[in-house]
This record gives structure tokens, sequence and C-alpha cells, in this order.
């Protein structure tokens, strides 16, 4: 790779200083390490060489320190600048302080000796490869190889230092661990630390660094303001990682680590919601055909069976018939009608709502007919595959706050409608255990850590469009025991305020009854360009020139879709931190004008943040200003109450969120409206399944548009869940691939097992 | 549970010694506990009632011994017979002498203090609840329910135990971990172990108890006979685990635990085939989309874009065009032709062989259409969803060497002919890295334990009906070097001998270069009985009293069978062992008949076993047959030459083992030969996808049947895997949901997290 240069063992003194040269002019390298030939036939001056690194690009002075510790005996035959142990004691005292992931040299060979114990979370350790291949020089630029180089602390170590026990974590691997729900347990008594969202503007297609900041701004409040802290992001859909879009572990210098655990399969929750949800999917199908092909008697016969002479219904379904009126317990006493009702689950085929899902972009899927093989006697009907996010089950994961909350929600999703009008659920298809047997790993949360070695909890990614889009009420609730009174919770709620942030509130708050401390809204100077008029931002598509050059016009017309958003925030009154996200095309004076207009918004404070450049560094000023708004006064309220009909909620967030002057039911929403109302759903919160690119239901609509109309085509329910989500407009939920898909750049080194072009 | 028996925190000494009296007279109590009542306001003589204990109930003289011991001191508040570090160290003492799991009192809430440290493998360890509930008797019956009163040791213990290092090992929780291929390398010096393969003779539906025996023999072999030892078994499918079947981790007091941990998700290896599967799948249908609606210059486009300015083929890319011939690497030289035959695979649709897979019985997926989405713009097609475990990433995972090979094999995979005839790979479709990042975990063997805490490598479960039915090559080689030269590896081979045992040598060791010392092969009463013409054996239904009672001349008739599958192993120049698997129904006549017809049809020996009833104990007759087979001489030799034509081959094995006189290809076949043969596959070996109730392909014809011609309907090849596979009839690859399914009593407790009702 480019980012690896390396110089012959024969390599001599004038060659070395003469790339030391050339590294030190490349703005692109943040820092680097020398590793010297071991050729003792051309001796070098080391000192001359440590010294020779300018001094930006020296790893926090390293090298004129140890220059004059040159040992040969404690490291066999290595000759290097200094040995590891006094490096690594540098490293310690002098890491706290610097921004950046530190770099550090080590002998060759030895950095198995140092792993862990000796080093600064987030140090870059270079082991220069087996003894005898000495002369590496390495800088390290791209996010895949700044998380491979760092060398993550054991998850275990992480975990007593978050204070958890042995026995409330299961490792998984050195990076990876689950925690057991008997941590909230322990802490009940134990005071919340202070609960801060991250949300954003409304952004461009190519993201406007939420995630990056969300991981900066830990990275800032633990290794730079020395808080305790918690980052609790959201799982990413394996899918799109092999499609378009890449990973989702932040970037630069923020990234939760290692990247390539985070992006693909973790500890597998993903995959234990599409085998629940598939589950599901298979018993509805195979239950309407049992129904079809058999009398009552013989499904009774086979649902009720006589084993060993004694006929006896599961705990399954005696509450199916206590549900029914039913109150027997002895399957000879049930009278022929009560037979009936208790066999037929007598589902409408038209009004299923439950479909199959997989991780994986598989556009074929979207729409598809079943049931075509001889063995299903002609009973086809069509149906779709969704990507495994989007499943109910995932929302449930993620509105949980416990294993009987998670298994209560799990039995009452409904899954389509009987011919009589009635909810049909998953507990009446007797499946409500074995999904909860399914799910009891995926319930505990995933502790990770940042680049700067900050705790993380890794757990649920609901579909932000046609689901709320927040990671755990479980891993939120953890933490906030965990990080104590004093400490900081930062959660990251999925696409722009009007959507993430106001889901995050109206719904994942409502179920939780944790209230939130501070906003903080992510902006860049790109977006706000956008919504001032700027061209189109397109994905794969070079950025017009309006992005690349200072433009403050445009600028300040597009601080309405800022401002609007700040509004949104303080709607909930709750204070707002703009957090200006810094790319290095943004001119001063650009920065400084965000800056300006965001106070003059209403936000609390409003700050320019550098660390996808520098880490948690650069957001140093951001985790100031949150701690100085989680001290000002909160007054949280939710916008809506539940018990209003469902078309004034759906009113209330339309004009007061997205400035709507009126909304619009199509005949599916009116139908729907009546029968969720009819169903005994009507006073579920409402969760918008509307486009993330404006404020309106049209994503060409920039900046902060009023007085249109918001069309509700259709209504959905995810009733285990806990929300009724009206569609405004098509949501696609089946990604699919492109010509050229991510994957071909996507190798495995068959001999490190490193993974690589994952980005 | 019935299993659970308390005593008020009130019960007198009367009403113990009642209680005991009534658990002495139940043949259902392996064993039992007292835990003493706290209250000491009732003063209870603890020798009297430790005395009452029947012996054959007692644990292994645990109470006559301990009932002069009893000590308040050491437990705190509580009174106990003995205290937990007397029970210890005598269970240690004691325990390897007994076959059945043990059972040992702890003092209430105490448990955690004896985890795993004192207390030999696969002694059952009751913690009667929280402090101040005492009075509990408990009593083990169920597989799941003695899994889980088996509190297993700790992993990282029997890691360290069977030679592995620390950085070897990656822990999965407590009770499962993933070894590296690194302790290959690193002990490739190392001698192997002795290499036995256990099979059966053609199985009842009910199955004839292989996995029971596997586990057994190395239980006997470990724990009993002090020898070093690895089982190395198949994972099993997820699907039938909430269907028709339960659980596969053997049974009774030879089990593989936790058996709901190995029965789920485990380690995510088979979710990890679903997401390789699918994405091939995807990828194959989005590509065939993109090529009919794009021309080749926007293919070329898209497929080789200018970043920054910048054309470049990536190396999956540059593979392509050596394959085409075309020795360019600069995109901008290629000539129109070269760039039509670069970006055009040009799939036949009716060529395509590769399909979707789920790991849940769904029957509806077993034909569909798909692409019916106007975003597809017509191209829909007939397609189908097979269980995962038949996808041919599982067979190439089990038949992989190491990462490097995975990955050729990987990338060699044969989706479906373009129209030019040509094999279109998945190296082509430009997916191999994925695939190989997505099975990276995957391909390292999972390690468990059994009951008695002898180790277990758990990895790879290709479907035995369409594929070769047998974990992985590289569990086998990896515990081969762990045991030792003196040591034994005891591997399953999936149905009966004719099938999993005849592809265990002509595939499995064809590919590995391992060669077998002793075969197992797996006989019970119940099957020799059917295959005597005994009445039909069906799952769900009651036994006919064929099978209850003695009857020799059913048996010594079905015997047939028997001695065909024995010269079957001869064939292949092993040493074979029969294990008469022995139920509570089978008279000692029976009994003796088998073994004396089993030695008379040139069996190296032939032994009873009750491991089932009593654990590693019950097969130690076993074990030393096994012992003293593997001291014989064995003069292996595959049944067949690769290098025949695939007529030839598949010829010989319906011939040599099943007793066929010829066979008949169908005209698909027929055509499939030709069109492998031309393709350059011809000199694969061959999987025979045949039914395992039989030995011919009708499983109506029990015994021995001779003169029947085989049928060959179809052939299919698995390039990458490395087979072609005959289909001898139709191979159901979707199992389905029966009316009742197993789920209904799958059940979660959200207080304990426990798993109820898998079995």
């Amino acid at each position: 790779s480019a980012n690896h240069i390396k110089l012959p063992n024969t390599a001599t003194e004038a060659e070395v200083l003469k790339c030391i040269a050339s590294l030190n002019g490349d703005p692109a390298v943040h820092g680097f390490i020398v590793q010297l030939p071991l050729d003792t036939d051309k001796p070098i001056n080391t000192e001359k060489i440590t010294n020779a690194v300018a001094p930006e690009k020296d790893v926090d002075g390293l090298s004129s320190i140890n220059a004059g510790k040159l040992s040969r005996g404690d490291l066999g035959d290595c000759f290097i600048p200094c040995t590891p142990k006094g490096c690594m004691e540098l490293i310690r005292q002098t890491g706290k302080e610097v921004g950046k992931a530190d770099i550090l040299v080590v002998a060759a060979g030895k950095a198995e000796m140092v792993k862990g114990e000796w080093i600064k979370p987030g140090a870059i350790v270079i082991d220069c490869g087996i003894n005898h291949v000495p002369g590496a020089w390495v800088m390290y630029k791209d996010d895949i190889e700044i998380s491979q180089s760092c060398i993550p602390k054991p998850i275990d170590q992480v975990a007593r230092e978050v204070g958890l026990l042995p026995d409330e974590v299961e490792l998984y691997g050195q990076t990876k661990a689950k925690v057991h729900l008997s941590a909230l347990k322990r802490l009940k008594n134990q005071p919340d630390g202070k609960y801060i969202v991250v949300t954003g503007i409304t952004p461009t297609p190519l993201g406007e660094g939420k995630s990056t900041t969300t991981v900066g701004l830990v990275q800032a409040l633990g290794a730079h303001l020395h808080q305790n802290v918690f980052a609790c992001v959201r799982q990413p859909s394996q899918g799109p990682t092999f499609g378009i879009k890449g990973g989702a572990a932040g970037g630069g210098y923020c990234q939760i680590t290692p990247m390539e655990e985070f992006n693909l399969h973790l500890t597998g929750d993903i995959h234990a919601i599409t085998a629940a949800n598939n589950l599901v999917a298979a018993a509805v199908d195979a239950r309407i055909f049992h129904e079809l092909t058999q009398t009552d008697q013989a499904l009774y016969n086979r649902l009720v069976p006589s084993v060993s002479g004694v006929r006896k219904f599961s705990d399954i379904q005696i509450r199916r018939l206590q549900k029914l009126g039913i109150n027997k317990t002895d399957p000879t006493a049930l009278t022929k009608e009560e037979v009936n009702l208790f066999v037929r689950l007598d589902i409408d085929p038209g009004t299923i709502t439950w479909q199959r899902v997989l991780d994986t972009n598989d556009r074929f899927l979207r729409k598809i007919t079943i049931g075509q093989s001889p063995t299903e006697k002609g009973f086809s009907r069509m149906a779709q595959f969704d990507i495994t996010v989007s499943s109910e089950i995932m929302a449930v994961l993620a509105l949980s706050d416990g294993l009987d909350d998670m298994k209560k929600r799990l039995g009452r999703m409904v899954v389509a409608s009987s011919k009589r009008g009635e909810p049909v659920t998953t507990d009446d298809l007797g499946v409500t255990g074995a999904l909860a047997v399914l799910m009891r790993d995926a319930v505990k949360p995933n502790l990770m850590q940042t680049l700067e070695g900050t705790p993380v909890f890794v757990h649920a990614g609901p579909f932000a469009n046609i689901a709320h889009g927040n990671s755990s009420v479980l891993a939120d609730k953890i933490a906030l025991k965990l990080v104590g009174k004093e400490g900081f919770v930062v959660t990251e709620a999925g696409f722009g305020a009007d959507i993430g942030m106001e889901k995050f509130f109206n719904i994942k708050c409502r179920y939780s009854g944790l209230r939130p401390h501070v906003v903080v809204l992510v902006a860049t100077v790109r977006a706000l360009k956008m919504h001032g008029g700027g061209p189109a931002v397109t994905a794969g598509v070079p950025l017009p020139k309006e992005y690349m050059e200072e433009n403050l016009q445009l600028l300040e017309r597009g601080c309405s879709n800022l401002n609007k958003q700040i509004q949104n925030a303080r709607m909930f009154g709750v204070p707002v931190v703009v957090a200006v996200n810094a790319f290095k095309t943004d001119t001063k004076a650009e920065l400084a004008l965000v800056v300006q207009l965001a106070k003059e918004a209403g936000a609390f404070d409003a700050v320019e943040c550098t660390h996808w450049a520098e880490g948690g560094k650069g957001a140093v000023a951001l985790a100031q200003a949150v701690q100085r708004a989680s001290q000002a006064p909160s007054n949280f309220r939710f916008l809506y109450n539940v018990e209003l009909p469902v078309i004034d909620k759906i009113r209330l967030i339309a004009q007061q969120i997205y400035g709507a002057s009126d909304i619009e039911l199509l005949p599916e929403a009116q139908e729907k409206v009546t029968l969720y109302t009819k169903q005994g759903f009507g006073n579920l919160p409402i969760c918008m399944a509307k486009t993330h690119l404006s404020l309106s239901h049209d994503p060409e609509q920039k900046g902060a548009p009023t007085g249109f109309i918001l069309p509700i085509r259709d209504i959905r329910a995810s009733v285990g869940a806990g929300f009724l989500y009206p569609l405004v407009g098509t949501m696609s939920t089946m990604p699919g691939l492109p010509t050229r898909p991510c994957f071909y750049d996507i190798d495995l080194d068959p001999v490190s097992g490193e993974v690589n072009g994952l980005f």
C-alpha cells in the first residue's frame, strides 16, 4: 500500500535522512516512526536521525528524549531508538496530553511483549515485523489502516475500567464483549449520569459526521477531560458494507475499533434477528397452509397431541385460550366452537404485514411470489424480503428495557389480521418463547472501544426510515449507571433532528423514562451551503466548486435549516450545542459565521470541531461546551400526549417539527387509522417514515420549507416495538447492489488474516 | 417442573425422611441431594437423613462419609451435610470412578465459590438458590436438565488442558471458544493421534445414537481411561431445532454442553455462511440485471471507475483478465472486444445453480419467483431457498485445510454457465475477498466440552444428503495434533456407513490426506429388527410391540444390513468395531446375538454400550476395544481413482457399497456428465445424494438389497467444495414446519435467562 514505505536493509544514513525530509513535508502524514536498520556494518547516528523528524511529526518527543538511551542488551539483536519499556513509560506519561493517536516504535518482533499492558489506549504500535526485517518506515491514513494500526486494550480491561464485574461480562475474543443485564440490577440505586444526544441538521447524501462527532466527543470527554464517559451507538447493517455505503464506525481518528468487527458480524445480534424474524414468517405461512388443509379436529389433535396418553396445553396455548376468553385448562373440555376458535387463527393473507428479512442487499427479493413448489399445493402469494435492520424485532430489541419486557414485546407483535378483523400476534402463533430464546444473547449490549480507548456500547440498529433509528434503551441505561452522576453518556440519533431526534424524544425517551440533558446538533458548511441553494451533492461525483471555495452568501441562506433544527430541539426544552464539523475546505470566515448564526438562533453554544483529523483533541472545546450545557436548566417535555387521536399526533409532528401547514391522509392511511384505532393501537406513539434529505416530504426542498401539505400514504403498526409508522412517500426497505459493489475491493490476507478494503 | 421437588422451610425430620423414601423408590431418579432446612428451631439429625438415602441413589458415598463432618463456620449460616470443600475433594477422588454425572450438594448461595475449580467435570452442582431458601430436593432427567445442571469447566481451562496457548484461543463467553489456525502451524511437527470415525448401520427415522456414541466414546477414553482425546462433531442446523427434530447434542449422560449453545447460534458460523451465500446470490442477480440494462462502455466505466483521475483494476479484476487470457493491467489499453469479454459474464439464467439460503424451516421458499418489483424492470425468474447447511460454502468450510485453501475454494465456486457454456465463478463476480472476509471467523473451530469435561470441536455441518455430511478437516487436523501420538480423535460421519462413511473416506480423507485407524459402527436392536422385516418405525408414533419384546428371528434376519455395512467399512482396509447401543427394552439374548453376528461378519470386535444412561462409564468396554483395534494393522485404500470417468466412479460406489447391479443415467444426468467433463470437472470425487434409510435408492428396501438398478436423476457440481453430486431421487433441501412445531414448548425464563423445552 502507498501508505507503507519500506527502506531496504542496506539503507544508508543519507537515504534515511532524505526519506524523513520528504515525510516531514507531506501534510497527510500525521506522524511516523523510524525503525533503524540492524546492519551494524553501516553505523548510523541515531540521535541525528531522530532529531531530523519535524517536531509536529515527532511522536510526542519520543525521539529526542530516547536518543541517548540506546540499549542493545534489552532487545536482543535489534537497534532501535529506545527500549520498548522506555517508550512505553514515556507514552504513558505524555500520551494523555496528545489529541491524535500516538505512534510508538517497537523492536522488531517485540510487539507481543508490550501489547495492552504498557501502552496508552489509542496508541499506534508498529511492530516492524519479524526479527531481522528492519528498516521500515510506516505512516497511516485510511480508516481501516488507522483502526488496524491501533492496538485496542483487551476488552476485559475496558470492562474492569468502567466498573463491570467479571461475571457481568462475556468476552467475544479480545475486542468485543457482551454485558449481562444483571449489571443494571446491581447498579439500580446508582444515580444516572448526564444524557447527551447527538443529532444533525438535514444532511447531504454524504452524511455530515454525526457518528464521527459522537466518537470525537466521547474521546474528548474521556481521554482528554478525564470524565467517565460512554458512547452508545447503533450496530450497522452488514448489507451496505458490501454494497455502496461501506462501514459506519466513524472515521479518521474518531473510530470505534476494530472497525472490521464493528462492521461485520459483531457478536451476531443482527443474525439472531434474521433467524427470529424468519421463524415468525415461516410460522405464518406454515400455519395458513396447515389450516387450509386440515379439519378442526385434525388441527386440534396435532396442536394438542396425546403424549403417553396425556393431552396437555402448553403455556403459550393457555395464553391463547385466555385471550379467547376460554378459561379451561383441560383439553378434553373444549366445545366444538371453542376448538374451532382455538385452532384457527384464520389469517387473512391480504393483511399480512410480516415480511422475511436478510442482512444482504438483494434487490431481486423486493417483490416475490412464494409457495410455488407442488408441496405447497398452490397456496402461493406475493411477499417480500426487507433488510434485517428494518425488522420489527430490531425495534423491539432497541426499545426493550429487560428480558421480561423484550419477551412481552416479542409476543405482542402483530403479523396480520384475522378474517374477522382481529390482530393476529406472534403469541397466537405459539412462537414467543422461541423468539426470546433466539434473542437471549442479542439483548445484552456489546462493549467495544474508541481509538482512544474510551468505552462504547454498540447495540441495536433499527432502520431510521421505518423505525425509530436509535440505539438501545438497555445500553443507554447500563451506561448511565456505569458513568455515575458526574459522567456522560453520548448516544446518537439517526438521520436529522426532525426525524432521529424527534423519535429519540417522543418514542425512545417515552419508553425508557430517561431524560436528556443536552442536544448536540452537528452541522457542516457543506450541508448548509446546499440548503442555501448550492448545487446537488451526490455520492461518487466530485463536489461542485461552491463547496470548495468560500461562499458566505449561500452559507448564510442555508442556515435557515440550522435555525429550524435548533428550534426543533428547543421545543423539547433541552439546551442545544451546535458542533460545526470542520472540513479542510472550510474557511475561517465560514466557520465563524455558522457559530455566530447558531448562537443567534438560540443555541446554548456553538463550537468548531476538528476531531476527524485530530481525534478527541479536536473536540475538546465541544466537550467543554457540552459540560457547561449539562449544568444548564433542562425542562424536557414531549411534543404530544399519546392519548391524542392518531391524526392529531401526526399533524402535530408535521406542523411543529417539519413546518408543514397541514397533513393529508390518502385513503389507505385513513383506513388504517380506523383499523388501528378499533384494534386498540390508537394510543401508540408515532414513528414518521419520511425522507431525511428535507424537512418536508420532498427531498428536493432544502433549507426550511413552510406552507406545504404533508401527504400520508399509508400507516403501518409495529405493535410489539410500540409505535405506528405513517408512510410519507415510498420507503425502500431493501437496498440493491450497484454495478461495482464495495466487495470488489474487500479482501482477506490469507496469511495474516487481516481484512483489507473496508472503509 | 415435576423434576424439582421443594420441601417447605418448616419441613420436619419425618417429612424429610418420607420424601427420601419416595425418591428411593422412583426408578427415574438417578440420584438426589438433600439441602437441609436452615431453621435451627427444628433440630434435624443429619446423619440419620443422609443414611436414609438408598445406596444406589446416594451420590458416591458422599452422605455417609460427610455426615460426621458438619461444620457451620465454613459456610456462614447454612447447615449442609458437608463443607463444599470436603464435597469437592471427595467428588474429585470418587468422581472419576462413576459413570453417570455426579450430584453434589452445595450450601445455599455458595455455588459461585465452587464453580469450576473444585469440581469434577460433569458433576451436577445444585445451588439451592438464594440464602435462606433451604429444603430443596432436586433430581434431574431431561436432556436439557442434565445439561443445565452440569456446570461446565470454564472453556479457557479446557483450552489450557488440551495444550492450546492463550493467544490461540478466542473466548466466546464461558463455555465456547474459537481456536486459531495458528495452532496447526505451531504443532506441524507433532505426530498425529489415532483417527477414529463413528458411523452406523442403515438407521430408522429415529436415529440410532451415533452422536451419543461419539460423545460416550470420548467420555470413556478421556474421563475413564485417561487418554488424550477429542471429539469432532458437526454444528447442527438451527432450523430443525424449532421444527420437528429438536437438538443434536447427543443425549442422556452423553452430551455436548451447554446443549442450548450447541443447538442455537453457537459462535455464528452458520449465520456467516448465510450471509456469504446470499451475497453471492444477490451478486448473481444484480450482475445479470446490470448487464441487461447497460452498454459495454457504461458497464466498463462503472466497473473500472476513474478515482481522482486514475483508473485501476482491482486485484480480483486482474485475475478475471488473466482467466480471459488478457495480459493487460492498464484499463485504457483494452480493445473493444476485450472490454466486452471483461464486462459481460453473460450468465445464462437457465443454468443458475446457486440458490439463496436461510437457517429456518420455511417450506414456502422452496420455489419462488424473484424480481417482481417494478425496480427490477420485469427481469423476474424462478428461484428457491435452501436450508443454510446445504450451501456449498458449508461444504467448502468443512473441506478447507487453511485460510488460503478456503479462499481459493470460495473463489472457484461455479454459480452458473455463461451463454457460451463456460462456468461462471464467484471470482468472476468479484466477490471472493468479501466471502473470505465474511468467513474469517467461521474457519476457526469451536471448542466446547462433553458433560464429563472432555474436549470437543464443533465445526461445520454440511448437509449429509447433498453434500458430504462430515465435520471439518481443520478441526480433525488440529485435534490430531493436540492429542499427540497416543491420543484419540473421534469424528462422526453423517447418516449410515454407505453414505457418511463412504464420503468420509473418498472425499474428506482424500482432501485432508488423513488416514483413519478404526471405524466404529453403531447398531441397535431396534434398527436391525426393522431390517429383518419389522413394522415401520415412525417418529411421533408409539413403537410396535416387535420392538418392545424379544424377537431373535427378526433380529437375526436384519443383521444382513449390519453385515453389509461391516463389509463396506472393511473394503477400505480399516478395522471395524461394532458398538451395540443398548436400549432398556433390549434383552440379553438379543444383545448377545448382535455381538456374535458382528464378529462372525468380520468385525474386529463388537461391544454392548450403555453410555446414554451411564455416561462414559457405559462405553468403557467400547473404548478398550477401540484402543486395541487402533493397534491392529490398517491398510487404508480409496474405493476409486478420481481420474476414472464420472460414470465409472458412480457405478463403483453403487455396486460395491450399495449392492446395486448397475446404474441408469436419466437424460439430465447424462447431459451433466458431458457438460462437467467438458468444463474440466470430470476428475472430482463423487458425493452421492441418496436416501439414508436404505442401502438402495428406495427407503422401503430394508436389510441388504441386491440386484437393483440405481437411477441417477441429475448431477450437480460443487466445484469449490470439490465434488460432483449425483441426485438419486428427489432430495429436499428445505424442511418445513409441522402443525405443532417444537417452538410451542421452547421458552426463556425471563428472570434467570434459562432456556427451557429444548431437547
